[in-house]
């Protein structure tokens, strides 16, 4: 990948060829025709900003993976996210009708046909990560990258994130039980995209999760609460999901708990906290710098 | 294991096993008072046959392998097992209140968290996988069973077979259709249990992986049989479920293609396919065969 190329290039560069490569391994399943393969196309293949798939990639590059190599990776995580998400929006959860732009799942087909996507994309994404193609580099790392992926999506990291946020609808949430909901249910996985971008690289990349976490930790967390402020100023076309639904069902949020100006604070000094941890390592970390910026100043 | 063991004294001993082992994985997990949790207890540790721990560990014990080489792969089948029966029984899917005796895990905890259990289960089977003990002979096929175990799982295997057993409903559907789904939505994970024993058994089990699969397919198609025919001639105490759901729900089933006599002399036709794969196993196959007469015998 060009370094030169501006960040919207960059993104929209991994974003296209993690659609094309989610695309492959979706059509080489059996049943193509089958609804339950359509609804997991559905859920994969339209849009999205794929901020995990890219971390994984420029993480990766940084540290001199090959890009093939981080294909499988990076296929992996966004499964992860986007099963998360059809799950998220069925009607027993959150209850979403519109995500990017699109119908959600469950109502583009049905129910059952979506939650059974859903795990379908959960165990498509261990299919990807035990099965896709690694060189030497990768390959010594396979396990672990199974491990962290499994350990970030489940009742240690996502999924424990979600029930919590669930649980919290309605009630006053403090600051710190906020951060504990959105470091399991988002930042788990964007911490996961970061690492398995370094172990794709091997030796090279073990060396420096320490400070990748750092990162990790500070972008996943500006992430949120970007989300959350977007939540308040933005508007459903621009979202591509529906404006003002946090206020609607009662949820904690960082500008609700700080004010807006306060979240706006918040993001900022995470960003600071990002490119600190980028000091410390050795390679150049231009794409994640810049990657911080637009978390905090994207406006979907 | 002694091979003098009746087999109800052998399904116990591996029962109790996995029982330990799941709870002991479960309770690694933080946030262990959350109904999360709670519910994947609920889901994994009540009950239930344990058929395919069974016969991940009396494949590998019969080839050589440590028993405690077994528990990581039999943890994550059955796994994978409790959260497809979790998922199953939501209203959108069987709708089923009763399971193994027992509430369903949407009606003793709720929706929302039902459906995060069976997501958290399924994640929990590749983190056991990846991260499970295993001694040098297994550890040389750890890769090979997680990619078992996803293909088993996932839209090639046990989902697509939920999914396409869900589409026939209310449809008349021929035998071979019927075949078809019950070979991925149940055979697939049994196939799976005895490949996984085999693998753990490093070489000297993927020299026999042919002559497992002959059996594996035949008494997983029995399985169903037999349970098709309990669902007609059995009553809801002895099953643990509602007898004659299959008939409410308006499914294709053994008895009602072939009769119940037909049906019968379907699932004895299968045993004998399963015996005569075994006859080509060049070691004390004695606990696969009395399985292989359980599968057609058993009352629930």
């Amino acid at each position: 990948m060009n370094n030169k190329l501006s960040l919207a290039q960059s993104l929209q560069f991994y974003q296209e060829r993690n659609i094309q490569q989610l695309g492959q391994w979706i059509d080489a399943q059996p049943y193509a025709e089958h609804s339950l393969i359509k609804a997991m196309k559905h859920g994969t293949l339209l849009g999205g900003k794929r901020a995990r798939p890219f971390l994984t990639y420029v993480t990766g590059e940084m540290l001199g993976a090959q890009t093939t190599d981080l294909d499988t990776p990076a296929a992996a995580v966004e499964c992860i996210h986007a099963y998360s998400l059809i799950h998220d929006d069925l009607p027993a959860m959150d209850d979403d009708n519109l995500r990017r732009g699109q119908p959600t799942c469950h109502i583009a087909f049905d129910e059952a046909t979506a939650i059974l996507a859903g795990d379908a994309l959960q165990t498509l994404a261990f299919d990807i990560l035990s099965s896709g193609p690694l060189s030497a580099d990768g390959e010594t790392n396979r396990v672990a990258m199974i491990q962290e992926l499994a350990k970030a999506s489940g009742s240690q990291g996502m999924c424990l994130g979600q029930a919590l946020d669930l649980e919290a609808e309605g009630k006053h949430v403090g600051l710190e039980q906020l951060e504990t909901i959105h470091r399991h249910k988002t930042g788990a996985l964007i911490r996961c995209a970061i690492r398995m971008g370094a172990l794709a690289a091997g030796e090279k990349g073990r060396a420096v999760l320490p400070q990748l976490n750092q990162y990790a930790d500070a972008i996943g967390l500006a992430f949120q609460v970007q989300d959350d402020i977007l939540d308040v100023i933005s508007d459903t076309a621009t979202l591509g999901k529906p404006q003002g639904s946090d206020i609607e069902l009662d949820k904690s949020t960082y500008p609700a708990l700080l004010g807006l100006d306060g979240a706006k604070a918040k993001a900022h000094q995470l960003y600071e906290q990002a490119l600190h941890a980028l000091d410390a390592i050795p390679y150049n970390t231009d794409q994640l710098e810049v990657f911080a910026r637009y978390v905090i100043e994207r406006n979907n």
